[in-house]
């Protein structure tokens, strides 16, 4: 990182009644203390932080898919997007619920392989098979 | 698509020895009697073929990650970097695996927020929190 | 497009009162008699359909960006992404808030060029320069 | 940024004066009276930096579209690729062309909820809706 | 393909004198006696398709480096980026360069494993090497 | 670079007899006494350590392409994801097979024209002339 934010980090002690009320869900959903860095900079739009803090808890609350398996995937976005906070942060919450050294090798592992194959496709350019078609 | 592949597609009975103990490999493995066009572009370089072939099958395979969560791994790259083929063929397996309707409806939830957020990372940078570095 | 859409589409005859709301609220929002595509592969998870719609609209509305610069916006990450539904449906948006042709090309033209200077900046490095500091 | 620029920095003082004529036409331009680091380092290939200034003042200056709106497509293109210096430096010039805060925040939102529904449609592969065909 | 160009092509009896010297040139320097669609979509932007013409015919000519491998650097960019169009015709443009079967194999072999390690650094992120500054 | 590694790295004199031996032949292979980074975080799983290696061997070794081609090949990958680390690493590897000056600036123009014409292509839509089409 070359600078700073390219807005200000608003901090739960400046920040407004409708910014603090989305901090609040923050820490109470996480059953944490603080708040990490992008609210904090999202909090210059109000109602971009908060549609944005409903829609992940809703996204990666429990659902079909549960909340590990849903970590594992956005890290696999993030690190084939190359962005080097989402990539730390969601490395970290991955652990948080549980993620093993193993599991971590295994995912990015797979990250890596499906990144080339990818590739592989993209420059033989086989068609798709009438089997892949969705029912 | 549109045009033919840019390599010929080699079919099993026009297959060498070498490919036809991959393409043998790949149905025994799957427990399934067809190949799909992406082995059959790779044919082309046998030892490609072979050595992805056989990284593919390790690191796909079961292990601390269960092989249906790395198959949703594998879309969520391949949904990112927006290859159709590999789109339509991991959905496949993974459906193959025991993927549900919900399941891929969050998988694919999940996957467009994590490539959003990533992005307001990327206009707003955020430095990375100190709690988030690893141990 | 090599095949069919990997869930099948929801027509506004066969949608549940909950996707009916959405699909009304879309057509009464744009004024138009006709639901796209996206919105009815979207309609399997109707809560993600009604979170995306409302995201949407709220953020591709009138604000301190005018409605035309925000669609010229949405076709530039939809371009440089390379997602061909996106550049379709976006572009032809852009047209009906008015978009003149001298406009698309301006628009594709900075698109190319700004897509070629982070390549160079990425194969070349140039530190940040600390007059671009935010303030 | 973790190291020197891939090329060294080439200073007014020491071009010569191919590139002391790009130096002197980018400062005339710009009414300023500095160069920023990236004319620098392709400042080793006069003719690259020649004609890359050349097809850059052409396309971002007034036409069909007002430079602010071009600036903020470029931005958009910048967050979208993860190109950090490109951010900086073309979110201060889009500051520097009358860009608010307010703005800004609509910018970033804009990028962000395109790059989701760019992969919601990479994922689910919706036919690209007749109405959207250009005349 | 799913549609029509998103502007009509300009065929060389219906293109202006600006366009048609243009046209001229690309034929003359490729000794061939026909013009690929992707100049004629260019073409409503007369300013635009010289610029772009000229750029690429000084950059993409006999230099250092010669032209057969700046081909294959252009295929590598565009199987990375997933450009189909770009894809079919600069890998073209490599076999009348002289690219043989096996270099075409080699090629894609190279560009899928960058893709994968370029991954596999992003998820663990190694500091760079001093060893790796450059002098 | 924000912060440490998201693994440990594991040094020689620390490293398991089978690390050992991938790092011997590493160094063997590239007649060096050093290991760079990026095995040093691959190494906590020593089975993908050693297929990466291996794979890399094979695929970056003289073949119908040149050494010093399938590097240029590896760094114009790597710039166009834009990964610094691999820039850095895959840059001094072009160097030390010898990358000349003038061979690194024509490299860095390809690329970025590549990313250029790219996505020109992806928002005019251009079909694929059947002149392109393979044999």
């Amino acid at each position: 990182m070359s600078g700073k934010p390219l807005v200000p980090m608003i901090e739960y002690e400046d920040a407004n009644p409708e910014v603090r009320a989305v901090y609040d869900d923050i820490m109470a959903t996480r059953k944490s203390d603080w708040i990490n860095n992008f609210w904090k900079v999202l909090a210059h739009d109000p109602a971009h932080l908060k549609r944005t803090w409903e829609a992940l808890k809703e996204i990666m609350g429990p659902g079909a898919l549960d909340p590990l398996t849903k970590e594992l995937i956005y890290v696999a976005v993030s690190v084939t997007n190359g962005c080097e906070y989402c990539t730390y942060s969601h490395t970290a919450a991955a652990r948080a619920k549980g993620m093993s050294d193993a599991q971590f090798s295994e995912l990015i592992a797979v990250v890596g392989k499906a990144n080339e194959t990818n590739r592989l496709v993209n420059g033989l350019r086989p068609p798709v098979d009438p089997q892949f078609q969705p029912r």
